[in-house]
């Protein structure tokens, strides 16, 4: 509250009902923006509930500064009521720094440093613990003007002799590789990325899990996107020579599967901003530095390429599939990538159909994607309500499951306070399907708890100001869709969907 | 999955639909089953949703123990998606022992370790990490057998010289008073704590913010709940010599309100059985043991006296007010207090009216209470679910605010799904009272993000699976709380209230 | 230094060269005067030199507040030379608590509950940062004398039930042996075990490894020191069917000797103060409570036995022994066991003679032994050091490897210059003897760096002021030690010894 | 000792007698020869004896692989004698990375991981704990070999553009001025630094309490060294417009002496590899990159310079003075500057000297200089050994004070074990000097401790195996230089000195 006292007009305050939303607006809203976002949350058990979306902005590499309140300095000692104890331990290791300041003269250097840390690469989430009574306290004025007037330039390029060699290689292999990830996304380098590919006649990638658009789906070079286990992300890979990942990890795996990390006779080069990222890989060699900058060196770098680039087969949409009450989750996904303006920001946490949606929402250049590469629930509604604060004229369809849902649900109640125009598309199929898939796959039976029955997410929707819509054919998709992107406020359309769990190795 | 993996019939799995839930229901559970609650966790974010709920099992002190899943040991040091990085950090300072077993062949004594840990004073939350593939491994079937047989006693009294010589100085004391906290509770020492106040003639004290029944509130020796502020203690305990304090912190403060500690000419002596708490009270001698004990030793110790203990006055019900479409507070405990019937488990989370429900429902010797010692919200629902869980045949009832309801909603699916007949009253005035309260307190304003308007929690819990009511009047809430009580399954009572902030000086 | 201005005459400073040999000092010091010693520090790298020591001094239990000063607090935030940054998180996990003042106010009340945790059971090292400019600050006078004169009894014994339980097994078992640990020394309880072992016909036995002395070796029920091996401690306990554990963990073994924890047919019984040490035993059944009030319930309770206790045959001393200009281990320790008088205290840190050490240096019931439970090299020259300045008037004889005089070298300067009157015998044998061991018992050659030529441990000795003798027969070495422990200042003693292994499994 | 089984023949083992000297030493040799060290630690209280020497090493920002051994994976869950219990947390926060590997399998990556990640910008320690039996283990050798080839190019330059702005700011500048960090040492930079001052005109300053050398000190723009005070450093930096900042922090202040951060009318650019400098910095812009490229860069963009750079008056070395029987500092180091040969190695650890030592000890291009910049004592003599185990060629001197010695005096055996022809100089003044002249800067009295009697260093190191000497005069002291360079083994002078502090505003 004393933080709050006599709260200035120029910063705009959005209000959450739980921290996990809190921290899952701000991502959205920090990536859609390319700004850091700040995020205030209640001591202790406050910044606890948040834990969990703060991993996700970790993985996610969100910049972001997230403060909580702490006790008078007077009562921590005694560990009064809502003291957060020990408030530096509780939020790692998903913070990359975590500091209680210890004078209230101190905070404005704290929070300058936060500010400054959060935003470098790889960027991700800092903690900045604020006794109550330090908003009481004088500071001095002219040193607190001179750390907010400081400018950092934390992104660095590659070293350019290793981006030379690379791109001689480049030029004389007889068949490689891009393979992008989220970081071109949150230099801004799409483009650039395009240019690379084009002159150097590259086929392209997207490296497994990533939660940002990386290459414009439609482009004829676009492959798609690389599956997440070794053995398959070798076999997508077969009959590639040099490989160049930029801006991923190598690689985001998921369900173990063993085998050789590489197709027979390749080899690998792999970008990363995080030395961290660079020193673990399990395979190739590596550089640091900003994915940007190793675009734009490579593409001044290459050699110019005749080769011609096959396109991938795209899957077929199925016709329009409606049984058992519910429709394919690929004609809903047909139906949506026509329905939903192409500048579109797509929020996903579907997970069970997060291989379809990729297939057959091809997202072009002009729009964007949020996916959590951390892999934890409760980012999607959140992350798009935020997603939708930031770029308020621009359609946000949120793709959830109905599981996912309930991991951060009161996140419409901001959606519907704030009037912010957001488009959630929930896909009931009443089951936990992805874990179903995971157990098919690791050969296991007899497990409790993966029923979702009794559940109307319409009424809930309803409850917190949404309007719903409840659809069962792609026509009343469609019109729903239409009609929600150009609301003033949220819409929830429910979407009953069949269980069609796609072979990863397809 | 693979720790589910034909699940052993004669376990009992109950699903909640985000952690925090399934802590909450876990902490509630343990509490009223006075048992040893088993959590099992989604990995890394997944662990990360449940942090504010193990904060609050922390402050609690309720047994539990929580194991979160991990990647298959081959793919950790690479971090593939969903490793659990720095996993035993995660939970940190929250939990009692965070560990991962170097081997698969040790999860059996990693999980008798915890679980003896979890319940030796002060019990607690503690951390195991459970990599994927470890459930495939074999085990020394002998030796976890031998692991699985130890019985650890460890509860321990306080030493019988210091608790004489208290017994000897309660004895010859004017006016001493006894103060008690949730230790008595979880110990099952009310009816000792009874014992001991008659035959010592002493008037009885709640310590402040405590989360459990200490003492029959409709006793005679009853003297209320002490204030959470410095001052307001002292001030509470004037004209006491001697103040004993039993399972409690000295004390559990939450607003700085600054003064003398004890009242002028009083000595305090303080039992409790965690070490940190009796190094940690800011004023005071100390005994560390255990609560139960100390109170029988006490009791056989002490001279009978004929001290007369004057009744506290209890504060009078207002007559039925309703007004601008709500009850008032004390109307609606009034009515509670004779609906629901005195056996029933009480839960507690509606900040702003705690002091009146302490007032006003009274709890006798056979009921129970639960409310969060962490103050963290969120705790309220879920812990009512697995309170009703642990107690099937004993009614429920959860007194919730309309901005606690958000933190741990999903609750409500579990309580409908598995027929769970809880009783939640939400007390709805659209903002959040003890903000503005403690505002007020603070002298600050200009805050944003205090009003709560749009919501239909009915509609919501309908979603849920719940049968709802919305009542305006005593004789309605009357009804429809004797009609909740005796359902099948889970009932929201919507009750409308006007916000009546009583002054904490009273 | 702000903090040493205008220092108190009624405190003793004692400087110590580097860090780890002051903890170490401090740590003999506590345990020879039960009570808690305060260890002050450089910041950063000087509370790093300490931990190995303090390492150790958790594991010794011993009670230990340890201080480490901070820059001021206006540069921790811009983190200037020698600010601890991260202070908190240094000295884990070794510490109980670890804390840093978030005001100048708070220095008492947080030394304060240091000092209480520190002795609190199981008791250990505890760490405050102090920020060097606090010491400029005005406390409330007042609030500090409450502080200082709180008062925490912290130990508690087991619950009366379970013991009577257990003496009534004892008294119908037909073979049964009670092991003994350091937790019977620390609570002076030596006498009670005795009364205990008579009373109840118990041969007695110490724990393996253990640092005190838990019963008069010269006592006729006194059976040796357990082997630190699973299967060898099976072997020595052999033919008892009830194992009674006080004060020790259930076990501390450390060569890897797989095997049952018990004979057959055995049953154990574990009394400890410490919870997490009832919860990690690998075997049998826990009771938590104090090794002193457990001994003296048991002897109330147990029922007399006319058993007898059959005499563990005492391993003969061989002649005097010199070969290749070396005595032999055994005929040191059976020269030192005359010449030393019976109330000396002992300090051994030879790790490849302790098992020699052991069975011919029998110290009787007015004598006292340390050594470090926690195994690391270093405490055993600066400890004797401490145990000296605690106990002015009574012989203390370090026993000391060539070897692990290198670790804490130093503080042979503190004796010196504080004309500390210690008895140091340097056993010399030029190599690392307990490696040599190991490597044995791990079947691995070729190993580097297990030599140790060339060092002239009495020209160091003497380069710290210390008078040094070299003595090669046994008669050199009792005319020797009779002339060190009358002497007024530290004394070393260099014996050449030949290296004679002794196999775990006599 | 399962890790050492057959030691092979092509690692080098050099052994240290306690933990902290090994670290020291590993600390010079990597400083020394731009390589990663491995250093193996003993187990627990093992690794915590080196806890100094890896907080040095973190500051120092030296590459370095610390490994600990564990117990036998079978035994760690009992926490059997020698586990390191919670080993990844205690030897934070002083390393980059903690890690202890799930399998035996894993210590290949996660020792390729910890390689490639000491060594990545800003380098420092990581630790990797060990379980003995992982040694036995087999593991994939195609994977392993895999992993041994990755290279990773970790350093990155600053972005060009800002750099190029820079350019054109030190071009139009009317007095900039350049302070340069111990990164351009380690990045090799010192003749790229010698050609922009060059080309720009600029004055260089060695940025306060850097450990390297950073410029030629005998180069006629060289300044001298900042003083370590906010104040002073504005002071010394009058009158320049710009000052710019390479591989150093902004600044390392030590004692308080508040003031404004820069001369009036300055800005300030830095640039640094660390973000977490760069954003921590309490005034002027920052730029993230790597000092070396920062450097080539702006000697690439900048304009040349026809400005004079103004001479730095050179302190008049004293004549020889002897008094009291000791030496001035100075004129012990005005003797050093001409008795050591120009192409040495010189390590300082003579903290109340070392302004002298500065001035007088004027080190050239074909010299180097090691002094820790974390301030902790105990880093020079093992670092000493190091650097002449990595320059077995070049002569290493190494200036201590009375005090330091005895941080980590056991390095002088292996100095003397393995031949290392080491010259030690000790300046023996009988007291801790810079605690003196701390407690006359922060106006204290009454502390005691500082006197530091009764010591004989040589006596000491002869008992070690060095060979010694004791001079008194300048002329000795050259002469005895002069020998102890050209010897096979190594020397210890001690030099009797008298304590002269020079004022830090001189």
């Amino acid at each position: 509250m004393p933080m709050l006292n006599e709260f200035p007009g120029d910063f705009r305050y959005v209000l959450g009902l739980q921290e996990a939303v809190v921290v899952g607006m701000a991502d959205g809203f920090a990536q859609v923006s390319h700004t850091t976002a700040l995020v205030n949350l209640h001591t202790s058990a406050g910044l606890g509930n948040a834990m969990g979306a703060i991993v996700n902005a970790a993985a996610n590499r969100t910049p972001m500064v997230v403060t909580a309140g702490q006790q008078v300095r007077a009562m921590m000692t005694m560990e009064a009521l809502l003291t957060n104890t020990d408030a530096t331990m509780l939020p790692r290791p998903a913070v990359k720094w975590s500091y209680e300041p210890p004078r209230a003269q101190d905070v404005p250097a704290a929070l300058a440093r936060a500010f400054h840390l959060a935003s470098s690469p790889p960027a991700g989430p800092v903690f900045v613990s604020l006794p109550m009574d330090d908003f009481d306290a004088e500071v001095d004025e002219a040193e607190s003007l001179t750390l907010a007037r400081r400018k950092v330039v934390s992104r660095t390029p590659p070293m350019p002799g290793p981006i030379a060699d690379l791109a001689r290689r480049l030029s004389s292999a007889v068949n490689p590789a891009l393979v992008l990830g989220g970081e071109v996304a949150s230099t801004g380098a799409i483009e650039v990325a395009v240019a690379l590919s084009e002159r150097a006649a590259l086929p392209v990638w997207t490296a497994p899990l990533e939660g940002r658009l990386c290459f414009p789906q439609d482009h004829p070079h676009f492959q798609g996107f690389l599956p997440p286990g070794i053995s398959l992300v070798s076999a997508a890979l077969g009959g590639h020579d040099l490989i160049v990942v930029i801006g991923a990890p190598v690689f985001r795996y998921y369900p173990y599967l063993p085998g050789a990390f590489l197709p027979e006779g390749a080899s690998l080069v792999h970008i990363t901003s995080d030395p961290q990222e660079a020193a673990k890989a399990p395979v190739g060699d590596a550089i640091v530095g900003d994915a940007r900058s190793a675009l734009e060196l490579l593409t001044e770098y290459v050699t110019p390429s005749g080769r011609r680039v096959p396109p991938r087969g795209r899957p077929q949409p199925e016709p329009d599939l409606v049984e058992e009450g519910g429709m394919s989750p690929i004609s809903v996904f047909a139906a949506l990538a026509e329905a939903v303006p192409s500048h579109a920001i797509w929020v996903n946490e579907s997970p069970s159909n997060s291989l379809m949606f990729q297939d057959h929402v091809r997202i072009g250049a002009d729009g964007a994607y949020l996916f959590t590469t951390g892999g934890g629930l409760g980012f999607g509604l959140p992350a798009a309500v935020g997603a939708q604060l930031a770029a308020p004229r621009r359609p946000v369809v949120a793709v959830m499951g109905d599981g996912s849902m309930h991991y951060a649900l009161p996140a419409m109640w901001t959606a519907a306070a704030y009037g912010v125009p957001l488009t959630v598309i929930v896909l009931t199929n009443r089951e936990y399907a992805i874990l179903k898939w995971f157990g098919r796959l690791e050969k296991v039976s007899g497990i409790p708890g993966l029923e979702l029955p009794g559940i109307d997410i319409r009424s809930i929707a309803e409850g917190y100001g949404l309007a719903t819509r409840h659809v069962t054919t792609r026509d009343e998709l469609t019109a729903a869709v239409a009609s929600a992107v150009s609301a003033k406020g949220p819409t929830l359309i429910e979407v009953p969907i069949i269980s069609t769990i796609e072979d990863l190795n397809r």
